[in-house]
């Protein structure tokens, strides 16, 4: 009998609350700052109902028990798989051992219905009858759609208008989940309206579907705004699958990870899977574990992009926060990992790199789809995009191994497949793929206007 | 605690032979004869290796050991999930249990790869270097491209032209796992030339490119022939999932099903779920248990073509085949299940419509789109067009069930996501799509060419 290559908890194992790292951080994070009056400030109300902001802000309660409604549709995909990568290691000749936790298996195929769930709960459970939210190629968009469906809640989401009209896929997907998925700028807010009459051909950003989401909210009581990524409530809710996959290296693999490597964007698919482990570096019992946090050369926010003050989102009117930035102007290029291309970074994610409890490489956009070619024809899964960057600096830590000899435990956060994004690897692997330098020019052009805190 | 909704086979439990169904047929199947001389015929050497043919003829063995080999690839996404729908039985209001074994979560989305997998192995095991097979939107294409990816064999997959440049998102697939796909007709093969010089703007057909795979195969030695439906081991090969399934319904679940639903094209999904339970039947144990064939109205294999000899193919190079068929040169509407226009059956599914161990319900295409909205919103799982027919039809007796007021139990095998197909998605949303009616008059005119066997 081969070694196994597959973990799932018994269902009797699954957790029944997040992990909320805010308490066991050895300084607490600053608070948020008022867009407009620059004062200490919670998660505005006209956007959030108050149990989210609760959670967001929660610095005494280490667990938060999961709603029975919630687990309900977590159980419609969770738990997910472990799987130990032995075609891979082979393929590498590497003594390294490689596991990958899958998030490919949720009905929206990553890891965001693990927050849009929960956020869609909590705001049907205060009575909100609407959600709105922005997206760019469309993945927050249709994890958010499926959360809603599953709680009844209507979802309007604005979608940037390039990728409305060239990435119909996901679109179709939100469509089919009951969602009213628009392109932005639209007629449908007085900053639509604006930009078109200025620019009728604007081809939106997620700057403006932003600003089209909030204006929307903050006018309507019966309206609340959600957020994919970047907020502490968001990466509250992705706890659910570090907590999983810790019980299962630990207690069904035995093999508690020497490096854990996940990629981000706004952190949420990393730190879902890392916070449980941290937990480990911050009491002192695990000094060695390595926590990288994997994102692309071009968009290298927290390689390059300092720890300062600055805006959520392109049009200011979200709360300012103390995280790495490449500025909120700078746009980045058009890599095909979209959901890296934040200019921010979660602020838990930016305090633990502070803090030196984690670390972060940057890799170039054709050697991660190498890595995502290399992982299809050994492990068989096609990646998106965003999870190649975790494979690249995954392979190349068993590379390492390779050259060192040593069998280091390497845990990849995967977050999910690459379905909607087979043009990507067209390009690729027809040789049409730019790899995309660090745009130095213009993150320098865009850390020039940062907002002033005193 | 709510019932559950989710039931996986302990990894212990995973069965280890497919079960065959032919020495338990109270008559044999009749053989398949030659194409040419119309005399019994095995499968043909050139195209198929031993071993295959072995089980395509073995009418002794109730139990096919699966080799470990094949075991450790199908470990990477098996067992997969029997689920209780809830949420769909609440939406329909419905006393009816309804369960669903979910295929898609393969890396190739479908079931197909439980034979692909399995004839990539018997293929390199005979020292084979290459494989050719056809495919029409690319799920039989993509299938063995992974099968082939995992053994390290060669393959050639011929793709109608026109599915080739409109869909290009399996193509795309098949060349991540390194296939090499080519659009049919071909400057490759004699009769791809011979077309092409005819008709340069030629568009393809399924027929042509079986006739483009074959020939190749049929030209060097070191190259055989891939078939993904129909034949009796690509049957036997599926029933790994139907052998999960009675487990996981009988011991984990204490359902045994009233009524099995799978949709059928060639019949391999459907077959591969009903196989093991139809062994109930025949030895009387469940003389209740119903069995039904989803199919299209615009296909309607079983519930209109008659059991009779005729060609697999449309150019008369496979064995001829005692089976329901609407006449090889039947070309079936443009529906968007793909996988359902094939105008012959297995002749195994055949065999026991004849015997009264199953029945056939034909379903129009508008009718399995909204059953396949009804299920993305309320299972989540957006399903494959060739899905929806099982789903209609098993939510077409879960409503008989809301009249009567009996609860049975109604067990769905689930063959695949819709990832690849939400352009149709689309068309269905926007009221593009158009219905098809049972295309009588063509039919007719197919059934006058049928071989002669004496």
């Amino acid at each position: 009998m081969a070694e196994r290559t597959k973990f799932i908890l018994d269902e009797k194992d699954l957790p029944t609350a997040w992990y909320n790292i805010q308490p066991d951080l050895p300084e607490p994070l600053p608070p948020y700052r008022h867009p407009a009056t620059k004062e200490p400030t919670r998660l505005p109300p006209p956007l959030f109902v108050e149990e989210i902001d609760n959670q967001e802000h929660n610095t005494k309660d280490q667990w938060i028990e999961i709603p029975e409604e919630v687990m309900n549709v977590y159980r419609s995909w969770r738990p997910t798989t472990l799987f130990r990568a032995h075609r891979l290691e082979k393929k590498l000749d590497t003594p390294a051992k490689i596991f990958y936790k899958y998030e490919g298996t949720s009905q929206a195929g990553s890891h965001k219905p693990n927050t849009a769930v929960a956020q869609a709960y909590y705001n049907k459970k205060a009575g909100i009858k609407r959600l709105t939210t922005e997206t760019g190629a469309g993945q927050w968009g249709s994890a958010l759609s499926l959360g809603c469906n599953f709680f009844d809640i209507e979802l309007k989401v604005y979608m940037v208008k390039v990728s409305f009209e060239q990435k119909p896929y996901r679109r179709i997907l939100m469509k089919a989940w009951g969602a009213n998925c628009i392109p932005s700028p639209s007629q449908d807010t007085k900053i639509g309206r604006k930009i078109l009459e200025d620019d009728p051909e604007c081809p939106g950003s997620l700057g403006i579907a932003i600003g089209e989401a909030c204006e929307e909210a903050f006018a309507n009581d019966d309206t609340r705004y959600s957020l994919g990524s970047v907020l502490n409530h968001v990466l509250l809710h992705n706890t659910i699958n570090g907590l999983e996959t810790k019980k299962l290296m630990t207690e069904y693999a035995d093999a508690y990870p020497d490096i854990i490597v996940g990629c981000v964007g706004g952190g949420s698919n990393a730190a879902g899977m890392f916070l449980p482990f941290v937990k480990d570096k911050i009491d002192g019992s695990k000094p060695d574990l390595r926590i990288i946090c994997a994102e692309p050369t071009s968009c290298p926010t927290l390689t390059k992009g300092p720890l300062t003050w600055d805006y959520g989102d392109v049009a200011g009117m979200a709360p300012i926060t103390f995280m790495n930035t490449l500025g909120h102007n700078f746009i980045p290029p058009p890599v095909h990992a979209g959901g890296l291309r934040y200019h921010g970074m979660a602020p838990i994610i930016s305090h633990l790199l502070k803090l030196g409890f984690v670390e972060a490489a940057a890799v170039p956009q054709l050697e991660t789809f190498e890595a995502g070619i290399t992982f299809a024809r050994t492990e068989g899964i096609l990646s998106a995009p965003e999870t190649t960057h975790a494979l690249r600096v995954g392979i190349n830590e068993a590379l390492k191994c390779r050259e060192t000899g040593e069998a280091k435990t390497i845990l990849i956060a995967h977050s999910g497949h690459g379905h909607f994004d087979l043009s990507a690897y067209d390009a690729y692997l027809s040789d049409k793929l730019d790899n995309y330098e660090y745009p130095e020019g213009k993150v320098k052009e865009a850390l020039d206007h940062l907002p002033s805190i005193g």
